[in-house]
């Protein structure tokens, strides 16, 4: 692969992250952060087995130091190559618990990966993405992963809710900045269970198929959404199953 | 072309329709729908002599008699073919008023083929959706589009925005009724002036590029939206030039 | 009562167009809107009885003549007051229905009275508004009954959507130009069954007390958006019981 | 004074804080909250000298300790008194930069007072509204300030937005989970200048009139709020200046 171009990939665990890694390592050499080896090992094997390129990097986004030595290792192992997308797709352990059973430590563990790690993460990733704006083919991108409660608040679902919000708000505001400087910023509303390991027993015996959101699926939409032309920029979208309530 | 598959584009003139048709042309024969020939003709014959199929028929979509005799000649023309992707882009002509120059015509004017249109076109085009989800390669899909004034009344767009906030509540609740049957139902807020020879003088001089939307780029997020699998069916996409205050 | 003032409620039926009467007669002549005397008759005798003053006029808001018709009457009749509100609380009978046994009446019956009805009613009673700018001791105010539906498209809530969209863009467009020249326009999402005699047997088994909204609660506030001051004008609000799901 | 209950205001400074306070403390009781006595003193002041009473607690919200001693305080100094409504308007130094000359503690200096602060006072404050529901004439009321930023991002407004964003899907997540038990959880969105010392020279030679915001008008609709019937709960109300462009 001779790209003059990268994409990075932050939240790059099973599920989503993995499977817009796969659709974009297809066009770009690929970095995947994660928390652990566990969630990006096998991933940046597998595709650099299959003839793409890939790291892998142990990052926590919420921690402005270990970001900046992650961008700084890229920028390092990567260099002469420029930032086409920019994925952001941690997600956080939710408790789904009753307000008043909550502490303050659960809603920093919500609003630390969801919110303050994308601000993070985009402090350094928006100066290498505006760098590319006079040479990439597609206008470089930074794309954002949402949930339901990015959009409304549930009951049970404050600390969530809190963080998700908080981090559409950071996508709003960025797409409004720098969109007019070339970079698109686009949130995907993610409506539904994803079909991963983890949620294989969801909804195991109501016999709908396709009840759960394919990963690929979702990566199809993000790979579109990154070649969108400029005059069009998409700053929002919602993906669900077709069965979904909403 | 040997598809067993067609669609039809309500609204084909120049601009978003006509790239939509040739865009949707590349797979299906296609059929253009509009009040006069003078709008679908030159698509028709382009598509025709460049190996695709299409056909052009005169339809005013606010009436539901022409879109009964529309449907009954593309269901005798094509017969045979099942219907994959029906594409509702009819626009009006619209009057930036006060208020009170305004008078009840001007709001039928609006209503009419925005809202109203989209109901007699979706009576007849859900049908026949419907019959194609079990064999249909990509989801069979309702397209519909929208502009700024669908979300948000303005001062000076009251009538356009009554007109187009009822087309999007149209198409809200069909995707909330038709996805779990099977039919993508989703709506495009098309969000600034695209670039057709009407447009030709807007911003002529502000030396920006890439400052009105281009059509084919919008018909190329319509067949992505088309494609998209059913368990990630996007509900609502917005569309403007990078450089749009939003 | 010696008020230089007077309010006027279309749609005034048992509900809240009957309770908005009550409580706006407190401090005004009201004029009641409906299109058969039976739906007003009861109420007007009320005021005139307890020391307020009411006039009945049948009307059809969604003909622009008969609206005519009723502000000449009103004027004439109130010849030498003000109106300093005006309520558009029409209802129209919604047909909850499978989209494909709907037919284009069924449209016209849901657009024809919440939004086009509305249309005919401002265009008549924002002038009159205007004219009592200057000296109203609360800011001339249009009030607008909006729904569930009038901000999200249900499955089986096609038309009824359509309609209530449209009149609550038609609401805030009327805002966005006439709020710089005083007159505030409000609109209201009552979300949930008010407790009327029609809906007497809706949940009447749960045993959960204010199940219903009550028409007096929704005055209350109705009066109270009246009363804003204009440096903090509310545009829109929704209603609930504190039950209701949403 | 001999109410049952009392209120309790948290960002009690100039402007919106006082002006709630003055009001409910025609009321109840009132404990102002601010993070120094400098905010709170005078008005506290003002309404005991009035023939009121206040109390006046330096509390910093975002610190789950400050704020559960000044629950502590509160309780044994009202012992006996009931909650009967929680204001939360506790406002952030905001600074209006471009993204990139931002940095994480711009991030932090937001999101802590405006959400994780609302977080830890609701903690607190729920518990004893719930308490108050079954006796107090007005259903118990969390009232949450939002603006413009609590529902939109925009360029140069990242922080602000991500932590209004979040208090407002807390605030929505609150009024789910605790109207079904009496508790009204409302927020409102102050879309505009507020009228106060700091913001005296905001517009001060174009001429128009209550161009800003009068904090009194916001506390007569706050008032409004608390008062509102359980059948009939607001949970999101907008307040604008008449000429705010929106």
């Amino acid at each position: 692969m001779s790209s003059k171009f990268y994409a990075v990939v932050a939240g790059a665990g099973p599920g989503t992250g993995r499977a817009v890694a796969l659709r974009f390592a297809k066009a770009y050499p690929v970095v995947l952060l994660a928390r652990t080896p566990d969630s990006y090992q096998s991933t940046v094997a597998e595709i650099n087995q299959s003839g793409g390129r890939a790291i892998g990097i142990s990052t926590d986004t919420s921690d402005v130091k270990s970001v900046a030595s992650a961008f700084e290792a890229i920028t390092k192992e990567l260099s002469g190559l420029k930032l086409a997308a920019a994925i952001y797709n941690v997600g956080s352990g939710y408790k789904r618990k009753p307000f008043l059973e909550l502490d303050v430590e659960d809603f920093d563990a919500s609003v630390n990966p969801n919110a303050r790690g994308l601000f993070n993460f985009a402090q350094k990733a928006i100066p290498l993405l505006l760098e590319a704006v006079p040479e990439s083919e597609h206008p470089p991108t930074l794309l954002i992963t949402g949930a339901t409660a990015s959009a409304r608040g549930s009951a049970l679902f404050s600390t969530i809710a809190a963080g998700m919000s908080a981090r559409r708000a950071i996508g709003q505001s960025l797409a409004r900045e720098f969109g007019p400087k070339g970079v698109h910023v686009a949130h995907a509303i993610i409506d539904g269970v994803i079909d991963i390991p983890r949620t294989a027993a969801f909804f195991a015996d109501d016999g709908v198929e396709d009840r759960k959101l394919s990963a690929n699926a979702i990566a199809d939409s993000y790979w579109h959404l990154h070649t969108q032309h400029r005059s069009a920029f998409t700053q929002e979208i919602d993906m669900r199953p077709y069965v979904e309530k909403f």
